[in-house]
């Protein structure tokens, strides 16, 4: 499995006055979709700091299909894509019942606490050895 | 000119645990760039809502080069790409004085208060014929 | 019953850069224990605006004892204190397990969709008898 | 001088759908006027956290009048006033023009890295002094 699934809902606060979610609060259920992804591999992020491992974004898109509205149940639907030695992937899709509402992609390096790009195999082995098996395990 | 310069400081609030600016916080930046983009055209966005034209974020993507900190200076730079009879697409450089730290793309929708897509050239002439002007003026 | 309990989990977008959560997000959380509170009620709040009755926020207040950190699980309790006719107060307590974050209040007046003050008790009976049946049933 | 005052434009983020900003977001803008105080005494507070010196908040309020809406230029208006060995107090005032949109007030303690209090005229003699200067030169 290399796929998450998780349910929110929408929040007053993340709305504008066009009466609909702020594009941007979507970054921010991927975020929480991820921190799902991990948690259900036992590997929740919160560890990944304490070892000075951190996954900054350095590319996000978001293509939007439909607006999701206050109070809506939002599901987000994560995928793990690409596992490179510095890098990961991951596709997200927000749901409401069966409608998709909006698809994107984050791209993150794996670097230390100072910023500085870290080779994931050297610096937290086991975390790649644990990514690398539920990549493949799912045909990838 | 098709092209806008505007000026931020980095709020605490805009800040993460990894003591950096957290990522989906660039979007919002965009379109502070987008609505000094607009006002400098004395066409500000705040008057488009009034005349039930709205321009919802349909593609957004942001690559990220180097994190921006807490009480950095931003400098938002905001172009006008592509203005379509049904839609419009703005790109974006942030810099911390010549340093970039991340550019960007959005593409909105032109759509009336119900979401339903308008023609710009029909619902609000005016509208077009500036943005029209100002496109071509700067050779776009 | 007027009292409410939910749990919700630590955003990453929630933490700022002293690495715990920033001190204005506990307003959403209260926030996310009214709406819930509304909910159990079978009066959801996305219902009340349907029928042009606001409840927007007049005063807030926070007192923070420790501070919230990313991937938490936070335990919203929701209190409905003081209900008059044309305002409401809710009482809110954050733990974490048993320790508690923080705690605040929230006054809201009831207003149409032009912003003007209304008795809950003429715009909406229902929910003003519903609210009253509520507050009473628990000795207040 | 204990005043300080900076203007800034409300954001489209901002806002919610009630058509007006959201209320925990005047918190922010607080978080702002406070930045500001601090620079204008030349003492910006991302020095302070360099120093290892934090000052979280532990208790916000604010008092809501009028509804501040997408677009507009506020005037923040900071005022010190209250300062304590181990804690401090600003006041605020938002304003749309002449008109008074809010007041607030937030009560900070000093603490270091790890969270635990300091006193400030130990733990950094010459802010405390600048601090001190400050607040009496103005019958404070």
């Amino acid at each position: 499995m290399t796929k998450d699934k998780i349910k929110l809902r929408v929040r007053y606060q993340e709305t504008d006055q066009m009466g609909v979610v702020y594009h941007a609060n979507y970054f921010v259920w991927f975020e929480v979709g991820r921190a799902e992804f991990f948690r259900k591999l036992n590997m929740p992020y919160s560890e990944f700091e304490k070892n000075s491992l951190y996954l900054p974004v350095i590319k996000a898109y978001c293509e939007y299909k439909a607006p999701a509205r206050y109070d809506d149940e939002i599901t987000v639907i994560t995928r793990m894509d690409e596992l490179q030695e510095v890098r990961l992937t991951f596709h997200y899709h927000l749901f409401r019942e069966r409608e998709l509402l909006a698809k994107g992609t984050t791209e993150h390096a794996f670097v230390n606490q100072q910023g500085r790009p870290v080779v994931l195999r050297k610096q937290t082995p086991f975390l790649w050895r644990r990514l690398h098996e539920t990549f493949n395990s799912s045909g990838g």
